[in-house]
């Protein structure tokens, strides 16, 4: 039996493409002593992944020519030799872009079927709704009738971080990047405003329209333009969550733009990076408020799936072009 | 008896000149019941008032065309009809750029003229000492063996700055813009490291090669190319202050430098502005801990001092060319 696995082909200049990708076969392994082996039902793709595919290291050691792609997964434990796990068993793990994968169950996470679509392990409450709460809660601390306004509103993080800034009181503004998303903001997940900045040009003005008493906390999954033109709207003591910058991962060198710190200090304002898994001690609080809200149809969430191991890169290249709506996934089995 | 004042001539385009001032004579008023008659004896002058000579409100009301140029003032009462002040007495006050002032009292602070030299209520125990203290230790927040930066390093604020990091247990590099600076902040500030940054190209390299540890504080006084060199370099979990940018201060609309917040995501790091202001009911805590500072000998300062009020406008300009060192004055009378 055959492992299909997607390996890092070369490291891309700019965009990546297909080719930087490469589709190998290699025996299906044998659980050693501790060990199960995992097939691998869902595969997560993200935009940090992009980071890791370059040769300098950040805050995660970078995937090397010719190994698996990292990632996010969920899979069925088909073998076992570890106690804590017995075939049939549900998990979520850490084995990236490959049909088959060993693990000594350290870093696996049981998942119950019942309680939620085993998918939302990688989407509403994994890795990205767990960077949409803490992000929000603990960075951006929004208080009610505080004016958020979300860029990369429509996509898996983004979508949570609107909804839970409503749960928090908060007048919420989106800002995507196609109509189909405006009308999913504001129709299903009850955003208060939302734009396709693809159809404006002074993506200020339109800010400063959708937001009357300024903004009070700014949840950044893109950087770019759209983070230009929200500092000069920011109110005093604004929080800038700074989570991504889509925009800019594909590029070579940083990118030139108007030099804004100075709306920091008269606003006495703050700009703040964080990454998620500093907070996995508390991801057991923020999964259980999340299913609940989810339960109470307070937190809606939307899944592009795509199947088949084989079309892994090609879901990865779309969060570029920003053509998921919500987690975007690949259906590995 | 005349008043010489200095009024907002025009409203300057980028760099201002003299001739945006203009010297007027007016007569010296008197005082009505309730109130006091100041003669002031020094005036400050600082960076955050090319703010105010915009015509755009930003934290504070612009200056009028034909008004007399704000400012930080120290004078003696030499008239009263306040029953709380005696001719005679040393007050703080912000009388702006003339000779002599009225007040209702409300806005003095009594200087006791034998506890500290009376200009130091407008340096290193006035607004930029405050700013200093409060800047550094509120939004800094430094930890004994952090690695802090000070760009403006041998102004007012800066010089203040990096001795207050070095009581904190900091070790403490300072950017300046002349060798003297330079000297100044090593030998008689006892900075760990400083450089001339109107000799190096690479900053980044510079402060690389000055900071092994990285950075970990930085007290921001310029913005631009220096603070762009700095963000590379910050530490995990680093605290940017943002407390001037007066690189920018003359430019009619931001200038173009690299987008950077990317670093304060993979470092979940922050840049935070403050204005001191905020803090005004902690001015007696610092004053305090500051002139017990300065008598133990492990807090310097100097002053740059220009005599005449003729002469403000070239002593403020002299500001934008960084031709002061320390607390740049004018002594009125």
């Amino acid at each position: 039996m055959m492992n299909r696995q997607v390996t890092l082909a070369n490291r891309p200049a700019g965009m990546p493409s297909e080719s930087d990708f490469k589709l190998i076969e290699t025996p299906v392994p044998s659980p050693g002593e501790g060990q199960v082996l995992l097939k691998i039902l869902y595969l997560s793709v993200d935009p940090y992944l992009r980071g890791l595919m370059r040769s300098t290291h950040s805050y995660a050691s970078p995937i090397g020519i010719g190994q698996v792609m990292a990632g996010g997964t969920v899979g069925e434990v088909v073998e076992s030799r570890n106690p804590k796990f017995q075939p049939g068993d549900i998990v979520e793990s850490y084995s990236g872009w490959q049909e088959y994968a060993l693990s000594d169950g350290s870093d696996l996470r049981k998942i119950d079927p019942s309680a939620a679509p085993i998918s939302t392990a990688l989407g509403i409450l994994g890795m990205p709704g767990m960077t949409a709460y803490f992000g929000l809660l603990e960075i951006g601390q929004p208080k009610p009738g505080d004016t958020v306004v979300v860029s990369g509103a429509a996509g898996a993080v983004g979508s949570a971080v609107g909804q839970i800034a409503r749960i928090a009181g908060c007048r919420v503004v989106g800002v995507a990047g196609s109509d189909e998303k405006v009308r999913y903001l504001l129709e299903e997940l009850q955003f208060d405003a939302a734009f396709n900045y693809k159809k404006v040009t002074d993506y200020q003005a339109k800010l400063s329209e959708l937001c009357p008493s300024g903004i009070d906390v700014y949840f950044d999954n893109t950087g770019g333009p759209i983070t230009d033109a929200v500092f000069p709207l920011i109110n005093n003591r604004a929080r800038l969550v700074l989570c991504g910058q889509i925009s800019q991962y594909n590029l070579e060198k940083p990118e030139m733009g108007p030099r804004l710190l100075f709306h920091l200090v008269v606003k006495r304002a703050r700009a703040e990076g964080f990454l998620v898994f500093d907070y996995t001690a508390r991801y057991p609080e923020a999964r259980e408020r999340m299913a609940k809200w989810i339960r109470e149809g307070k937190l809606k969430y939307r899944e592009t799936v795509v199947e088949g191991i084989e079309n892994a890169p090609k879901a990865f290249l779309s969060l570029f072009r920003g053509e998921n709506i919500g987690k975007e996934l690949v259906k590995v089995a």
